[in-house]
């Protein structure tokens, strides 16, 4: 087996103008009102004056334990979208916040709200449950972020600092505590600190926290008996809650918390590619096989139980009490990007693409300014929830605990890197968007430009331009959901290998050749696994990458009980003026008949009735952007 | 509207003996199975011990404060076994237990372990937690259950004092406290304390407890703060918890805690039957509607939810989350066979038929000795269940929070007062089961023997014995499930008019008539109410009272999968060695076929083909019998 490297990297953010309406869309209302209202969220409840390290005891509340990651995630936001698109005020903003940051930094390096003003002496005592690592990934993140789209240092230089005395307090060397994080995410902010600084002890930091973890004896057992806990009354009852349970090289299924879960997969992937490591790619693979074969939703999101804000069993997927966390589906994104760039596999490329389009930005609303942690994929109407039915699945301004809202600002704001990756002589088109995207292929600086309706249609037209004439391939990811495509290039129709997903098209590639892609979009109605038992009986509506779904506000009877029978037509219509304009899928349902039930909860079923209804569905990305009401995704069969 | 009061009278438990096999075998297995063990459990747990009141601070934890009333269930249920089956062993077990209980008695009457032993300084001041009126009211039941079985006043001596105690305490006379129990149970008892000793003065004193309920100034609120607690801190968040959120004659809609909705309604529906208050009957009706015409299982179980063990919304049924716990079913019967005997209408003895043949009973097994708390419509397999995913819905032997057994176990031993009730010139057949029915009919002896296969078969043969001929109505209930019945008296067809549900046989009876009824009893495919979300699309099988469900023990497929089309052929045959000997309905369902999904979780519903598979469907009340495994109650339709 070869050793695992990246076999491409993203042509990057800066070099890929998004063009289009879909995403253009999402990336201005994430720049022109997310991040103000992050910004504004963060202040008025303390996340930002918490830098300066105020609380006193009696001060009230104490900063919570991850709210540095907060303005952490806002600032990585902030760096994407500044890199793409400058705007002095909001980098002044983002300096201000840097600075209070950079002061907050203790002499040894160290830097954490929480353990300076509230609780010194606590500092690295509980690794298990304190987030103070998960804090420290994020602040690097934002570190590496900023400077890539503004040069500047001071954070970066601020967090190379911590990165230095994380190193120094936790390894395998003597004196060291051989701790790893509770919540994963700075194995991979370590790998990304490495690329911004070439500095080789972040990478072995990176690799000595994916290495330890879930060793015996294990070190949340002895660190809670060094506090003078007891190690058995960790809430979860397991350490598969935080995938401790085992060492991950020997991890074949997704347990536990999923945000965690996937942060922990991206970063283990990083490692094995930068380190050539077969063992751990292949643990990769596995972690890989079981959350996308039996633990997804349609949507992309994962970990179906609030419980532990995560993976219960496999092939349990609940549709209303989906918890499907939006930070989760963030962080398949990643992991999926990752797995992309080192197998050079579209399916990987797939299921990123599943999850950009629909469990992903559903998080947030088509003006950038509510925001979901949970993504159902049913809600009942909302005067059904109470204090005794909780979990009221309608979009709000900010959260108690606000993870979400900043991670979904900086997946869109750089959202345009996972458009296309380089690898030596070939150029990769993962995702369809209209978009002008540059790279440097075969020693050549070669442009693909893309124009499409994309995710609306199939039809994508690219033209490359090129300095001067050149061998390489064009990749082109024919996506899982297609099952008929056509190629042409300069007009000509062309036969290509499509290789684990990527149709190649290898030739002399001359200024303004043009590539037409033709990709069949139809409605098509999907079934869930058998086992999936909330699903069993229904189908689901896709077309292209888009998942839709049934809003109540476009419907005169109650949507959660519309049928959809096998036989009934369905047509998608572009409408230019809802949503923002998006494709709608159009047809006739069936609804009980309301006749003969007054005063009857059960009936012969000969009784029941089902009557023809007109039926709209939207792209369930965008559900709740209307009147809030009842929405399903899944429609059962008749 | 004339004053309501009872119209008919049970013939009583000791007139009644059921020779059946189906109910026969469940009062054989609560005598020789599930009062033992209760017993032992009762004392193992310190239950029993309790009643020494020698629980000191620092022994331990102290008893619970509502353990009186599992004893005093326990009592009951002794009481109506010993009436129709007496066993000295038993009576002397109870004797003893009943002696510590009546040496705990306080000098003035008081009663009750927790405020005895361990905070004294408490009685009375938290009547909205604490149960003290609850406890009450069971003991009282028990008192009066242990008088009519064994002629014995020790235990009802206590319990008027207690009574009396209690009538001195509450009420609207000065220097009273104005309160009433947070956990109905003690109206309806008081009712039968009444009827036990006629002192008036117990059915006031019930009358009062229902009318004071949910008026303003709140008590509980008032109680609240003199205890120096905040009374908006009531966990509920809402009075409606324990139905006090209104004066109950103002109350429409049933909501809260479902065991104390319906002790309390039963106790209402008393109190408005004894004291011809039709005000309070029509609320008696109102929240009978809204219970059985939108918030009842199939199965008749009753509160979806284990947040507030109770009520959600209109219509909201989860089938695999379904708290429906034993005890709320219970209370239900309560309910129905007080409307039934006031109403003298049938619909109120179908939901009893229902809840006492599927709902009620699915909560003991059928050797007695194990027990289900809640009762869902649907469970996955066992491995499924974790910390994560709690809610394993198998069987147990006890519970700490034990009140579902001895609830079950009195319910069983009573089940023969069920059967009939005696009007003036009426005898009414509620139920059809094989037995021998005595009562005093228009001046005669009466003797209705019933010869039947209920609920396998709906022929029905009884044969009337008089000692002399007499006019009176024979009143045979038309179930609601029945769409055809014959009759014939003495051979010849015989047209009855069906009044309210009864076929009326009103005519000069003489020895040994005979009526032979006969109910049409095909297999049913059942839906629910279109506005039920979790069974859009599915039907459940009913056969005369009773409802299916599918067990994985019967199935190689995965029974969660199973579609029933709506054209399959289904077939009821009785199998002797099945459970004891049942009626199961055999045919052929359809379940995906797994070809083809190996790796996929979603594909084009068009690829998943459905594939023929034989089905076996037992009595819902019987599940969870052999090897616990997944259970389903609806099924997709196809």
């Amino acid at each position: 087996m070869p050793a695992p490297a990246f076999r491409m990297r993203s042509f990057g953010l800066t070099n890929v103008t998004v063009q289009d309406a879909f995403w253009s869309a999402r990336l201005a209302a994430n720049r022109e009102a997310t991040l103000p209202i992050e910004y504004q969220q963060c202040r008025k409840t303390g996340r930002l004056k918490a830098w300066k390290l105020g609380w006193k005891p009696g001060k009230g509340k104490p900063p919570h334990i991850f709210w540095d990651s907060d303005a952490a995630k806002w600032i990585e936001a902030c760096g994407y979208s500044l890199a793409v698109h400058p705007d002095r005020k909001l980098e002044r903003l983002v300096d201000r916040v840097i600075d209070d940051i950079a002061a907050a930094q203790q002499a040894d390096g160290y830097l954490n709200i929480y353990f300076t003003a509230v609780e010194p002496e606590g500092r690295w005592t509980n690794l298990r449950d304190r987030h103070e690592l998960y804090c420290a990934g994020h602040l690097m993140e934002a570190a590496v972020a900023y400077y890539q789209a503004t040069g500047k240092r001071k954070l970066l230089d601020v967090l190379c600092r911590y990165a230095d005395h994380i190193d120094e307090t936790f390894g395998r060397g003597k004196g060291k505590k051989r701790g790893y994080p509770g919540h994963e995410e700075i194995e991979l902010a370590l790998v990304k600190l490495y690329h911004a600084t070439d500095e080789p002890r972040y990478l072995r930091l990176a690799k000595y926290f994916v290495d330890e973890r879930g060793r015996q004896p294990h070190y949340y057992t002895r660190e809670a008996k060094a506090r003078g806990d007891d190690p058995m009354k960790y809430w979860p009852g397991t350490y598969e809650y935080n995938q401790s349970h085992l060492p991950v090289r020997e991890q074949s299924a997704v347990v536990g918390h999923a945000v965690r879960a996937f942060y922990l997969y991206a970063g283990m992937a990083d490692v094995a590619a930068e380190t050539g490591d077969a063992e751990l790619l292949a643990a990769c693979k596995r972690l890989w096989a079981d959350a996308t074969e039996r633990k997804m939703y349609l949507t992309g999101g994962v970990g179906p139980s609030g419980r532990n804000e995560g993976f219960t069993r496999t092939f349990d997927l609940p549709n209303e009490t989906a918890y499907a966390e939006t930070c989760a589906a963030i962080a398949l994104v990643f992991f999926a990007h990752r797995m992309t760039e080192i197998e050079a596999d579209a399916r990987y490329a797939d299921v990123m693409e599943r999850a950009l389009h629909n469990g992903t930005i559903s998080g947030v609303s088509a003006d950038g300014k509510r925001f979901f942690y949970t993504n159902p994929l049913t809600a009942a109407p909302p005067e059904t929830y109470s204090h005794i039915r909780p979990g009221e699945p309608f979009r709000r301004e900010w959260f108690g605990c606000a993870c979400c809202p900043p991670n979904i600002a900086r997946m869109i704001a750089e959202f345009p890197q996972y458009v296309c990756s380089a690898a030596r002589s070939a150029a990769y088109v993962h995702l369809y968007v209209a978009s002008e995207a540059r790279a440097e292929i075969a020693g050549r600086n070669v442009t693909l430009t893309q124009q499409t309706d994309y995710p609306w249609d199939g039809a994508v037209r690219i033209t490359v331009s090129t300095d001067r004439p050149g061998v390489f391939a064009l990749m082109l990811r024919i996506p899982g959901w297609c099952r008929k495509h056509t190629l042409k290039v300069n007009g000509k129709r062309t036969a290509a290998r499509v290789t684990k997903g990527y149709a190649k098209l290898r030739r002399t590639w001359a200024d303004g050749d043009v590539v037409e892609l033709s990709l069949d979009m139809p409605i098509e109605r999907i079934a869930a696994h058998p086992s999936v038992l909330e699903d069993v009986g229904k189908v689901a509506l896709q077309r292209g990458p888009i998942v839709y779904c049934l809003e109540q506000c476009d419907h005169a009877a109650d949507v959660l009980t519309v049928h959809l029978p096998d036989r009934a037509k369905l047509t998608a219509r572009f409408d230019p003026k809802l949503l923002g304009g998006v494709t709608v899928i159009e047809g006739e349902g069936l609804v009980p008949s309301p006749a003969g039930w007054a005063g009857k909860l059960y009936r012969p079923a000969k009784e029941l009735k089902l009557q023809p209804t007109r039926i709209r569905a939207v792209p369930y990305c965008l559900w709740d952007n209307r009147t809030p009401g009842a929405m399903t995704v899944w429609l059962p069969r008749r």
